[in-house]
C-alpha cells in the first residue's frame, strides 16, 4: 500500500485535479496550514463565517475540523461546516486538538467524533482523550507512545465509522479491523508548530481525490513524513527544517 | 516608468519615509504580510478592534483591506476604517480576496469597492467577479489568465475611480485609460499563500509615499515581482522561496 | 548573572522541565511565538475561549498577555486568564504592544498592568506609555532608545511589583532598584515582526522554570538575543534571519 510508486501517483493525482480544501482552523496554524497544502498541490481555502460556510460546502473538495483554538462562536461555524460537508458527500477531517487535557474542549471533540467523520488525526493523548481514557498530556502535546493508543484507535474507527490516525514516532491508521504503520518522519519535527494539523489538512486534501479512506489516510500520513525525512537532512533545526519541509512536499524529491 | 533608478528610488523613500500600513487582513496572511512590510521598509500595523481603527486613522500613513477571512463582525470593522481613512485623506487598497466565487464574499467585495479605494489588486477571477463578469476561479486562486481582466479592470477603475491591477503571470495596471504591464515574477510564487496579499500590503505603503497612484502601483508589483524573481535563482521549493522573498525585499539585490 | 555558563543551565532546565506556556497573543504573531517556544524547549498552548482559560490555569507553567490586537472580547478573556493565574501563582507576563500610540490601548495596559504581573516587556515608547510619558513611537515600533525609558521602568516595577523589561539595542532589566543590562541582539531583529513577543513568551517560560525573577528575565532576554546574534551570521536579510533565530534557539550553538 505504500511503495515509493504508490505513493507517488498519490501524489501526481495530487497536482493534477487540486483539490480544494477548505480549513477551519487555529490562526496559530493557519498560515503553514496553507503552504503545506499549496505545497503538495492542493488548493487551500481558510473561510470562516457562518454565511460562508455553508456556500463554501458546495465547492469544496474536503474539509478539516480543527479544534486548536477553540471558541463557541467558532465551534457553532464548525457544526455547520460539518452539517453542509455531510450533506454534501465532502469528506472530512477532525483534528481533536488537546482533547484529554481540559474538559471543555473534551467535550468538543467528542461532539464533533459523532457527526460522522471521514477520518480522525491525533495524537495518543488525543485518542486517548477521545475514547474517555487517560493519556499524560498536557496542552497539545504527548507524552504517550502512539502504539499505546492503537486499541483505542480502533474503538473508535467502529464507533465512529472514521479511519483513525493515531501519530507519533510511528503513525498506526486503522478502520476498526485492518491497522497500518506508517514508519516515517523524524523527532525534530516535533519541534515544529502545527505539523500535525499539517498532516490533517493533507489527509482531507488526499481524502478529496482518493475513494479507499484507508490508503488515502496512509498516505497521506507517508507523504508528510518523509517530506519531514528529507528536510531534516539539510536542517539546522526547526526553523531550517520547517522550511525544508514545505520544500520537500512540493518537490517530492526522496 | 519602470526603470531600475525610479524602482531604486521608490525603494529608497520607502526606507527614509518607512510609512505606517494599516491592515485588515486574515490571520492567515497576517505575519507574512507584516514581514514584507518590514522586510521592503514600511512600519505594519495590524490593529482590529472597532475603538482603535478609527483612533488610528490619524496616524496611518496607508490603509489595506483585505477580505481573506472575512466574518460580519469584521466587515464592520472595515467600515469603519474605511470610512476614517477616507476622512483623513489617507490612501486605502482593497484586496478582493475570493470575489466571483461564493455569493457572500462577492457582495462585500462590491460593496467595499464602491467606498472609493486608491486601489483594487486582485487576480483575474477576483476582478472578473467584481464587474459581474464570471472568471474560473474556485477558491482564491484563479484559473484565468490576467490579460482576460485587463477590460474589466478598466470599467472597474472608471467606475470606482482607484487604480486596478490584475495580477498574475503579467500584472496590469490601470487608471481607466492608461494600461501599464508589469512583467516580473515567477511561477512558483503561486505556491506560497500571502504573495498577493503582501503585494496589495506593499502597494498601500508605496501609495503612502508617492502620489501619483498609478505609478505607485505599478512600483509595488514590480518590486514585489523582483524580490521574487531574485528569491525563485536560489529556492528549493516554495519554503525557501518564501524566505529568499523577504530576503530579496529587505536587501534589494537584482 | 549571565554568564555562558549560568546561561547554559537555565537553557538545560528548560528542556528538563518543558514549561507549558500559555499564550493570549495576536494572529499575527501567534506562530511565530509558538515556534520561538518549542525551539527553547518550551511548551506553548494558545488556548483562547473564556471556557478554556480558566481550566487551563490550573495546568500551565506560565502566561503570557500580549495586545498585539486587542478587541473588548479579547480583553475580558484576558482578565480572566489573568485572575486564574494569580489566584494559582502561575507566573505571568505582559507585554504591552502599542502601549501609548493610541488611547484605547494604553487603556488596557495600564489596566493589565495594576494586575499584579511577574513580568513587563516593552519597548521604550511602551514602557513610556504605560507610566504616561511621551514617547516617539507611532504603531508597534519605537524612535526611542531603551536607556531613554530606564527611570520609568524603575517607576513602574516599584508601582506594580514587575520586574521591567525595556528592550532595544541595549535591553534594561529592572527591579525598580538593581538594573541589569543585556547587551545582545542585532538591528536587523526589528526587520522580523514578533521578535519583542517572543522574548515575551521565552521570559514567561523562564519564568516558570526560574524563582528568581530578576535573573529569569534577564537569561531570557539573553537567550534570545544571542539566538538573534547567532543568526544573523549567516543571514541574508530578514527571511532567513527569522529562520535562522529558531534554528538557534534550538541548538543554543553560539
Amino acid at each position: 500500500m505504500l511503495s515509493a510508486a504508490a505513493l507517488a501517483a498519490t501524489r501526481s493525482t495530487l497536482r493534477a485535479r487540486a483539490p480544494l480544501v477548505h480549513n477551519l482552523t487555529s490562526a496559530v496554524v493557519a498560515n503553514f496550514t496553507a503552504n503545506a497544502l499549496l505545497a503538495i498541490g492542493a488548493q487551500p481555502a481558510m473561510v470562516e463565517s457562518a454565511e460562508e460556510v455553508t456556500a463554501f460546502a458546495a465547492i469544496a473538495d474536503a474539509l478539516v475540523i480543527n479544534i486548536g483554538s477553540l471558541t463557541p462562536a467558532r465551534a457553532e461555524v464548525m457544526r455547520l461546516a460539518i452539517t453542509s460537508a455531510v450533506a454534501a458527500g465532502t469528506p472530512w477531517v477532525l483534528d481533536p486538538v488537546g482533547a484529554g487535557a481540559i474538559g471543555p474542549r473534551t467535550a468538543f471533540a467528542r461532539e464533533f467524533a459523532a457527526l460522522s467523520p471521514d477520518a480522525i488525526r491525533g495524537n495518543a493523548s488525543e485518542i486517548l482523550g477521545l475514547v474517555g481514557e487517560a493519556g499524560f498530556g498536557r496542552g497539545v502535546d504527548t507524552g504517550t507512545g502512539s502504539e499505546a493508543a492503537v486499541d483505542a484507535a480502533k474503538r473508535l474507527a467502529i464507533t465512529t465509522g472514521a479511519i483513525v490516525a493515531v501519530t507519533g514516532a510511528i503513525d498506526y491508521v486503522t478502520d476498526g479491523s485492518r491497522v497500518v504503520a506508517v514508519a516515517h518522519g523524524h523527532p525534530m519535527m516535533t519541534r515544529v508548530t502545527g505539523m500535525g494539523c499539517a498532516a490533517s489538512a493533507i489527509t482531507a486534501a488526499v481524502l478529496g481525490v482518493e475513494p479507499d479512506r484507508l490508503r488515502a489516510v496512509a498516505h497521506a500520513l507517508a507523504l508528510t513524513g518523509i517530506a519531514g525525512e528529507v528536510a531534516a537532512r539539510n536542517a539546522r533545526g526547526p526553523g531550517s527544517l520547517m522550511i525544508g519541509y514545505l520544500d520537500a512536499l512540493a518537490t517530492g524529491a526522496a
